[in-house]
């Protein structure tokens, strides 16, 4: 896929031949923000809560983007169209620009890329294991690039067998680095915490659609809570609905749960739903 | 200074056309270290401690540098030889590397910049204005690029009529976003935060030239502390030793405090010092 195209600054170009300059302040501060989200079958899904969010991310990271809704979208309709990938994840990057002393923001740039969807299936289907990790993320209502915490903390996991973590801050549960975070409680009620966390797409959408078949909390979860848990699930944009088995020593059995069966299931049609809904812009 | 050269894994390039592929792991997820010493009549000042630090980062960060600490000292030396600044800063930045998923840790890329000393004298000489700032950097022993939340926080600082801002966290001081800070108690004992900061390399050789001088101390500092204190001052290889005259509402004077300026003045001598020693390597 190396004729793939990507967006830069409003310019589409060659994705092997992007580059930004060394002076960008993704590269000398970590300083930018970006959103995610996925197409299938050609069809963006829940691309206007994307917007949504990249907006508000700009915002509170003081990054004017230099480009109106409207352009932007003619932007990821371009890419859409050129490379022809109808299932695919397009990322929309925000840097903090060329800043004349390594420091200040500057113009931002704004990259716009789109690469085949990545779907890990066996973990949706078998589940996953997470450890906790002591973390709460500086500025949780943006979704900034700053991962540095997030990739250190996957060497902790990786080394004690676990596939990932969930940070976890004074005993209270908030979110994994890449993906919320929702239980079963003995009640069968479905919660997920209120506070502290980056509000995902996926989340919101879940958090819709539970209500038809559970009681439906945002609230704080303890660790307490997680001992207590009937199922645990993380859901993401590339995730959906993935089980969780086994989270420290804390074990929620040997496959999924019914409820996370159950929500799925949903889930998937939900999805449908949107794809059949959807109606391109020419 | 456009015809400035920097190096990209051991290449000589034109600084303007220097890049980084948008793969990069500082660009998709702030991933990367750096270090920053200063070259004063084409004397590295300070030099290896930087090369220490540099290498100590890595390692925290789990970053292995594709080139030895030779190599490395070769490549600086040819970008002072080429660049010929006198007086000059030198910017090490190891990023995590072309990820293949966007955010594994591939193999680094090493970048290293030099630009004209830009020092503040004004400010070294009449003193700045800081704000107090709710927050503790997650991986202080390592010199990262992640500057999120310092660069948020400068336009609450210059909101405030500051100039920038120092870290706090449960009402104890640790550092600046880009310094140490130090404080005179009424006993005239000089005094940093002993933990959770990033160890300075001047903070290092202030602490070693300051017992001449003073009974010195590296210990926790409170808020109390600071209404208390005779004297502040932070310090960095660009802002030297920067007097403090007032921190949210506590102010220290109209003007430098005398301890501040008698450790001004050793300071300078030691740079003098260090660059009469220095022995160029052919």
């Amino acid at each position: 896929m190396n004729n793939l195209h990507a967006m830069i600054n409003g310019q589409l170009v060659l994705e092997k031949d992007a580059a930004l300059g060394i002076n960008d302040l993704s590269i000398v501060r970590g300083y930018g923000i970006f959103d995610f989200f996925k197409t299938i079958e050609s069809c963006p899904v829940f691309f206007q809560d994307n917007l949504d969010r990249f907006f508000h991310s700009a915002k509170i990271m003081d990054l004017p983007i230099p480009f109106s809704r409207k352009e932007l979208t003619a932007q990821i309709q371009a890419i859409i169209k050129i490379n022809n990938i109808p299932d695919s994840g397009i990322k929309l990057i925000l840097t903090g620009g060329y800043s004349p002393d390594a420091y200040t923001i500057a113009k931002p740039n704004l990259i716009v890329t789109q690469q085949p969807l990545k779907i890990n299936h066996q973990q949706q289907k078998e589940g996953i294991k997470l450890i906790t990790y002591d973390f709460q993320r500086s500025i949780p209502e943006a979704k900034t690039i700053d991962y540095t915490m997030g990739i250190k903390a996957l060497k902790s996991a990786k080394e004690k067998g676990a596939d990932d973590v969930v940070y976890m801050s004074s005993g209270v549960l908030t979110e994994c680095p890449r993906a919320n975070i929702f239980i079963f409680n003995k009640d069968n009620e479905l919660i997920t915490p209120a506070h502290n966390v980056l509000k995902g797409i996926t989340r919101k959408h879940l958090l819709r659609i539970g209500k038809e078949l559970f009681t439906v909390k945002e609230q704080i979860i303890t660790y307490q809570d997680l001992e207590h848990a009937k199922e645990v699930f993380i859901c993401s944009t590339t995730k959906d609905i993935t089980p969780v088995l086994e989270i420290d020593s804390i074990r929620y059995g040997d496959s999924p749960g019914e409820h996370t069966k159950a929500l799925q299931k949903a889930w998937k049609e939900e999805l449908r739903k949107q794809i059949q809904s959807f109606t391109p812009v020419s």
